[in-house]
């Protein structure tokens, strides 16, 4: 595929894109959702890229979640039709839900409360209750007995397609046998509501779980029709600092370049700074804390104990991790470096395209993206 | 101004811009350039918008700074042809250095060693060194003997065009004295460095400092020419926090709207998470802890002790500060509401407009901005 606008190697700072990482990661989720016998409805809210979507299902745009109407908008007009979108729903939001439902998408959105649930109603618009499995955030709890109440509010406009929930603490925990466990977690929450709003002769058709870690380590999903995961397809360095993959599987990262040092600090001063590298520091909290991210060269490959130890807006330090003991990085001016990024959802925000690594040498083909609202 | 993208009221999360406020900031450090004696450049690497730079200099494009050779280009290309690129350059980029250069921007830029001296003297562009006031990050100490030796090999080309430091450590310190204090340790690093190089027969017609904390403090700056500054325009909470303005000065705020509750935790859910927010959480190390923003009502009132206290990428959670004793938020899902940020500019990069607050009930108009390099 080539592009216009690729280039024999992109200005830094750059977000690149390993396409072949990116495919197997997004083969390894796949097969597992077969496995596991259910659905799969991706996430775009990290990707916001048309070409991405396109990988994800060989080529037809198949269902899809979303975190915006500008997402909705996007990947409707690139031929998606079936379409969740996954933030509890603000009433004046609904003509834009309207206009893309009047067109032929079928957009669905979510809700945990009744005065979403009337205006939604009105609107005649389908939706899902949001189910509360781990306090996470929004939600209602299996055994709240708004459950039934707003399900009947959707009911009586035929709007109620089922229930939903996403384990967002599954990424407070590290391992396989705990983001199983919070997978079972995900499936019981969501099957009790859809249990309890059958006995009170309501129709739940859809129950959707999801998250990457809980995705990843699903053993049995019985009862469960559709899972949703979103920052897979790319892996960062909070993934592997859980044990969802490891850094080798991490598709994305940002090309810098140095500009200098300070010799007696042991730093290394590099062009991407928060603005390239966003201000996420999800791995703070973690057992290992990557800084602003790992220092790769520029074939990616992991230069062992060197991080972006801070960021001002368009300057990056890299310095040795605390209590390693090698001698510090010494790389001339000029030198080009890739970042591995702590979570790819907030790097790839500051980015409005994907330079893609070169399969053959060539030059890097760039996939446009999206922000916005 | 009316512009035909401007709308009743914008869709949230939406980026709101007082431009009243904003000309206030702006009036009041330009006044005390003025007294100082002192020329202003201002840095548009937070408000990335033609229009905020057309009314820094009341309508005649004057002396900027920029973080990235986009906005040199941007800007330029709106009748700014006096930009320094104050980001250590990186030998690659001089191509387009040139090329702006080639086309009447006197476009100048910095470094703080002999390799990019080397090349910006090949490149025939003209250059400031780097001093280092105070440990920040990048330059030459003011007694290190290479800034004369990066010195002649700029003046070699007729490159030397001064000397400039920023003392990014005084947003650390808090209070008016504190920020003189490190005003002066700017004008000293920079002046002692341009008598360094004046002394060895090197010409320094150019001697800048600035931060915004040091900008509004400084008391006397005896040898310095121009003064820098960026996030004053806006300010912020981090700002307000270390005492270089108040609340009431912070012109940029997200318009977002209640999608939900958690009565048992307190906590209301609006539809700005990070994405809308930024990740940034400058105000942590502060002595109050903003969270991810203080909240207001829809008129911009704040609603003391109340903050968005976690964010998702889309959700955030708002809840009572800690230890504070009012009930929590009682607010109908629909509820409009506005946060103020904690760092202007890693909020502004979150977005591609701003919405200007109607000075008179009419519509919002809009000014684009841009990220990117």
């Amino acid at each position: 595929m080539t592009d216009p606008t690729a280039a024999a190697l992109p200005d830094t700072p750059a977000l690149l894109l390993d396409e072949a990482r990116m495919q197997r990661n997004i083969t390894r989720l796949a097969r597992h959702a077969d496995a596991l016998g259910v659905a799969l409805r991706p996430h775009l809210k990290t990707a916001k890229s048309i070409d991405v979507a396109r990988r994800l299902t060989g080529g037809t745009p198949g269902p899809i979640t979303v975190s915006t109407l500008a997402e909705a908008e996007v990947f409707f007009a690139a031929g998606h039709s079936d379409i969740l979108y996954a933030v509890g729903i603000a009433p004046q939001k609904l003509p834009r839900v309207q206009a893309l439902r009047d067109k032929g998408c079928d957009l669905v959105v979510i809700l945990d409360n009744a005065a979403q649930a009337r205006a939604v109603a009105e609107a005649a618009v389908p939706a899902m209750i949001e189910i509360d499995s781990d306090g996470h955030r929004g939600g209602l709890r299996p055994d709240d007995p708004a459950l039934v109440e707003v399900g009947r509010i959707l009911q009586a406009a035929q709007c109620l397609r089922g229930v939903m929930t996403h384990a967002g603490e599954s990424y407070t925990v590290r391992g396989r046998e705990a983001h199983a466990d919070f997978a079972e977690q995900e499936r019981k929450a969501a099957v009790t509501a859809a249990e309890t709003l059958r006995a009170a002769d309501l129709p739940c058709p859809v129950v959707s779980i999801g998250s990457t870690p809980t995705a990843h380590a699903a053993r049995d999903l019985s009862g469960v029709t559709e899972l949703r995961a979103g920052v897979y397809m790319f892996f960062d360095l909070v993934m592997a600092g859980i044990d969802v993959c490891s850094q080798d599987d991490i598709a994305m990262s940002v090309l810098t370049t140095v500009i200098g040092h300070q010799p007696a600090k042991g730093w290394t001063m590099i062009d991407a700074g928060w603005m390239a590298l966003s201000r996420d520091r999800g791995t703070a909290a973690q057992e290992v804390d990557q800084g602003y991210g790992v220092v790769c060269d520029e074939d990616g490959r992991v230069l062992t104990d060197y991080i972006v130890a801070s960021a001002n807006q368009e300057h990056g330090i890299i310095a040795l991790r605390e209590g390693a003991s090698q001698p510090p990085l010494d790389l001339p001016v000029g030198t080009r470096l890739r970042i591995l990024p702590n979570h790819a959802c907030a790097t790839a925000a500051q980015h409005d395209r994907y330079h893609l690594l070169p399969q053959d040498g060539g030059a890097f083909d760039v996939w446009p993206r999206f922000n916005g609202w």
